[in-house]
This record gives C-alpha cells, sequence and structure tokens, in this order.
C-alpha cells in the first residue's frame, strides 16, 4: 500500500541492507522470508511522518526506529499466525506453515530481539523514551492478541470489549509508531500524546473498515473471498452488533447462522447479510468508523505546527479509510 | 542454590516486588508462574557479582538489570520447554503443559518485553551499552536453540560444534550477566571483555559438569533419576566423545545401545556406562572441565582489581562446579 510511496521505498531500501547471518539458516531465513513478503509497510511510515510532522528534515536518522517497529510487526505476525494456526499471510506460506512452529517461535523471538537492536542504533539521547513507548505498545499489543483468543472461546462480546481488544492488538502500535517518529524530532510531550492519540484512532477507524471489507469488499479488490468472517462466526464489529440487536425470529436465525456447518457458504453468507441490512448494522459500522476517524482529525487538529505540514497525514488516513483492500 | 545468597534474597525481593496485571489472566499468570518456581538465581547473582567486583556500592542501582537478565532467562525456559515437549522444569508442570502453546509463547514474549523495560530502568548513561550487550546476548541464546534442535537430527555432531552450541546455548548469557554489571560499575571495556569471558568459560565448564552429573550424579541430590541423557540418546560430551572413540566391537555395541529402544532402561545405562568407563569418557568430560576453568581463572586473574574483591567469584565459581546436583 505505502511500499510505492518515496517513504516506503526508502524503508524497503533499509529493510534490504539488514544483514542477517546465514547460519543457523532455520533461524534467519523465515526472519528474511517474512520481510520479503510486501506488507503495507504503514507502521514503519508512520514513523517517518511523525517524525517530519515535528520538522525533522533527517529521515536517516529516524531510519532505525522505522525499522524497528516494522521488525516488531513482522515478529507478531509470525507468532500470531501460529497461534491462530493460518496456513497463508499475504498469500504465502506462513511460516510456521513452511517451516514448523519450532521455527517459527525461535525466529520470531530473534526478530523482536533485532528489533531492539535497531532501537538502540537511534540517538542516544532518545533511546530511553524510544524504550518507553516501544515496551509499552509491545505490552499491550501482546495482550490485544491475548483478549482475542479469549473472546474466541466467550459466547458474546460487548462492542466495549471488542473496540478495546482491537485498540490493543492494533491500534496502540499505529499510534506508537507516530510517537516514536515525533520523540524523534523533540516534540514536546503533549504534542506527542496527541500524535499517538491519532493514530490509535485512525487504528480503530482501520480495523473497522477491515471488518467492513471483509462482507462488502468486492473479492477483486480484497484479495480474498469476501464473508469470510461470516463463515467462521468471527466476532466482528458487524456480528457484535447484531447480537445485541437481533429479537424475536431473526434472534433463531442468527443462532441457526452461528450453529449451522452443513449450510452452504453462499447462503450462509446471504442469509447474515440480509440480517445485517435489516438491522442497518452496515451503516452502524460506517458511521462508526467515520466516528473514530472525526476523533483523530481533532486530534491532528490541536497540534501546534504548520497546517501544511499535516497534509501527508491526512492523506494517509485518508487512504487507509477508503482503501478497498 | 543462589536462593539463600544475601544478593539471592536482594533478587527473589525484587522480583516479588514486580508487578503484573491480572488481566488477561492468561498472558500474566504464566509468568507469575514460572517466576514463581525456585530457580538457581545464577544468572541475576551474576549482575550484581560483576558491579561489586568493579567497585559498585549501591547494588540497588543495579537490581534492574539483575532483574532483565532473570526475566531473559525465564522467557527463554518457557519457550525452550514448548520447543523440546517438556512436561516439567524445576519439578513442576511447565507452562505449555499447565496451560497450552499458545499460551506459553505470548506469555513468553511478554516477559522478554518485561526485561527489555527492566534494562530500561538502569541510568541513562548505561543502557547504551546494556542494549548491545543484552541483545547479542539474546541472539546467541536464540542461535544456541536452533543449534541444539539441529543438532537432535544430525548423525553426527563433533566435540568443536558441541561446545559451540553450549556456549551460545548457556554461557554467554553468564557472561553476559557479569558484563552487565561491569558496565553499571563504568568498568574500562578490556576489564569487561575479560570479566565477559570468565563467565563464558565456566558457563562451558557448568554444562560439561551437567552432562557428567546426569550420568554420575547422586539421583537423591540430583532431583531426578540418572542416566536420563543416556536413556534419550543425547548428544552430550559423553556420548559424542564416545562416538569419536569407538572402534571394532564396540562401535558395534554403541550402535545397539542406541538403536534398541526394547531393552531395559537399566541395561542400557549400565551397558553405556560401561563403555564410558572402557574409553575413559567420563575422565576425559572431567579433564574438559578442569582445562575451562582454568581458562576461566586465568581471565579473572587477569582483571585489575585487589584480589580479595575476585573471592566471591572464586566461590561461586567453585560452588556451581563442586555441586552434586
Amino acid at each position: 500500500m505505502f511500499a510505492s510511496h518515496p517513504y516506503g521505498i526508502k524503508i524497503t531500501q533499509a529493510l534490504n541492507l539488514a544483514e542477517f547471518p546465514d547460519s543457523p539458516a532455520d533461524l534467519y531465513d523465515p526472519i528474511r522470508y517474512i520481510l520479503s513478503l510486501s506488507g503495507k509497510r504503514i507502521r514503519p511510515v508512520l514513523v517517518l511522518m511523525g517524525a517530519k510532522l515535528f520538522g525533522e528534515s533527517d529521515l536517516d536518522r529516524v531510519l532505525p526506529a522505522s525499522v524497528a517497529i516494522e521488525y516488531f510487526h513482522n515478529f507478531s505476525l509470525i507468532h500470531d499466525d501460529i497461534m491462530d494456526r493460518a496456513p497463508l499471510r499475504r498469500g504465502k506460506e506462513t511460516v510456521h506453515q513452511k517451516w514448523n512452529d519450532n521455527v517459527a517461535i525461535l525466529s520470531g523471538d530473534a526478530l523482536l530481539v533485532r528489533a531492539y537492536q535497531e532501537l538502540a542504533k537511534c540517538p542516544n539521547q532518545h533511546v530511553p523514551d524510544l524504550l518507553t513507548v516501544f515496551g509499552r505498545v509491545a505490552l499491550e499489543v501482546c495482550e490485544g492478541q491475548q483478549l482475542d483468543m479469549d473472546f474466541e472461546r466467550r459466547a458474546s462480546v460487548s462492542e466495549a470489549d471488542y473496540i478495546e481488544m482491537i485498540r490493543l492488538k492494533t491500534s496502540v502500535l499505529l499510534g506508537g509508531a507516530l510517537q516514536m517518529g515525533a520523540i524523534m524530532a523533540d516534540a514536546p510531550s503533549a504534542q506527542q500524546e496527541l500524535l499517538y492519540q491519532f493514530g490509535e484512532a485512525i487504528g480503530i477507524a482501520f480495523q473497522l473498515q477491515d471488518d467492513f471489507l471483509d462482507v462488502y469488499g468486492d473479492p477483486a479488490d480484497f484479495g480474498k473471498q469476501s464473508g469470510g468472517d461470516i463463515l467462521s462466526n468471527k466476532k466482528t464489529i458487524l456480528a457484535i452488533r447484531t447480537e445485541s440487536l437481533v429479537r424475536g425470529d431473526d434472534r433463531n436465525e442468527f443462532n441457526l447462522l452461528l450453529s449451522s456447518d452443513q449450510m452452504a457458504p453462499l447462503e450462509k453468507i446471504d442469509r447474515m447479510k440480509a440480517l445485517y441490512l435489516k438491522l442497518s448494522v452496515d451503516q452502524y459500522a460506517e458511521e462508526l468508523k467515520v466516528r473514530y476517524m472525526e476523533l483523530a482529525y481533532s486530534k491532528l487538529d490541536r497540534i501546534e505546527v504548520d497546517e501544511t505540514r499535516k497534509q501527508e497525514l491526512k492523506d494517509l488516513a485518508q487512504a487507509l479509510l477508503d482503501r478497498t483492500r
């Protein structure tokens, strides 16, 4: 998504320059492999944009923090894919699928250590603050992943619990990436905090958009068959809102759809979408997304830098939220 | 082992003071659990001794680095136990056994992040050097674990490869712990390096002693049935040396013992021990251990501090290597 953005190109160059030993092959090959799968590079781009916003002109100084964030993100993908038993990532085999669980555990661990080694390359005066933000965010991402797994076993999840889970699992890392950029540009802490909150709100909107696209996205754009979340009974914002609204016959229909493992996939998707339409949950999800976008913009408005500097963050937010895949 | 040493008590107090959130329970309960299993506390004690050696009088200043090392060690135990499918650790259920693999992966990850958070609490001027040593050692420990797993699948392993594996998997962390203490006492880097090398050599001797005790230790002292390594065909220094020496009928006997899964355990142990005796591999392992001890002492000798200051490290080395369990 941002791989062709000038910042994305800079980051890809930095990732390509990174050296990993050849041996032990099963430790370092998986790291080279996951980094070579072309991700969106959103998070490392945010580090650079956060620094640029507060006037940092030499982005090369900021690159190690940017690489650290990308390493952390890929570490979390390797380990999450084991836990979720996901066979594919970005259309390619996941690490545990291509090698095995042990290789995925250990190469993920090594990549997390490498993330911290990148942080340590940043200018010494910024390292303590970077460590504080990075460590807090890293723990929150672990908490988010644990909540996500806990929710799978729960019969029902409230909207507030769901928002908190996606905040931890996804959004804090976007906010943290921006804040780390701001730290490296010596932004005052209240200003850093506003930028963090901008990223956090954008992250929640981003995940709500993901839930929406899984059902309503064009499969050709979205890169996967739509309705996958419906088929797997995933507790998305659409499912959670439906669960909170259905009454009478609609509840029977909803429960039937959740418990049916015999129904043809397309029929299950169509009948669930009919419920969504009847209860306007698609519209609700859109509105909720817009509310988080507005929250994000209200934070960005309060940041005390020239308005023209904010444009690239606005463009990025718009691109994330208008995306069809 | 050092849990009742004054330093060990200090460390246990620090570990008890550490706060982990109550929720998500499956993320933080396993961390509290593994830390509560009374380990030897060797590594965190080494951090304090490394600082003391170079004149640090306020050990409370050094405690966060000490706790970081203990967290890292326990993170690696949680993940190694998954990979090795170990059911027990320190006589208690391992984390993946008591909960499940996913819980063990994620709580291990969180504990590694917490280790870095402890490092970040150290005085700012030391943080960059601490991160350098900690990161290098952490990656080497991952490499050692990978080599250990690689060796299991290999028909034969040379003594040099084995020593390199235990150096990475075990010894670098002992050396690194000492060096981190030295860093915090502002020791010159050449002196830090000597102390690191002392720890590394002691670590290799320590592991060789472990191999020896598994066969020749008193089960009552050692806390587990002796001969476990023989029964599982583990490539210990004793097995590797035997493999390199056996000829003729002895080779047939050795191969028979390795391939026999029908033989009574005690018979297999006795017949393997007879081979060890015939080839004097027990004596060889002892001598090799002594050589690494002497190497360690030669490094300690060259450290330029008052000889009386070195006594507690000598006592510790002696305790580690005279141990019967």
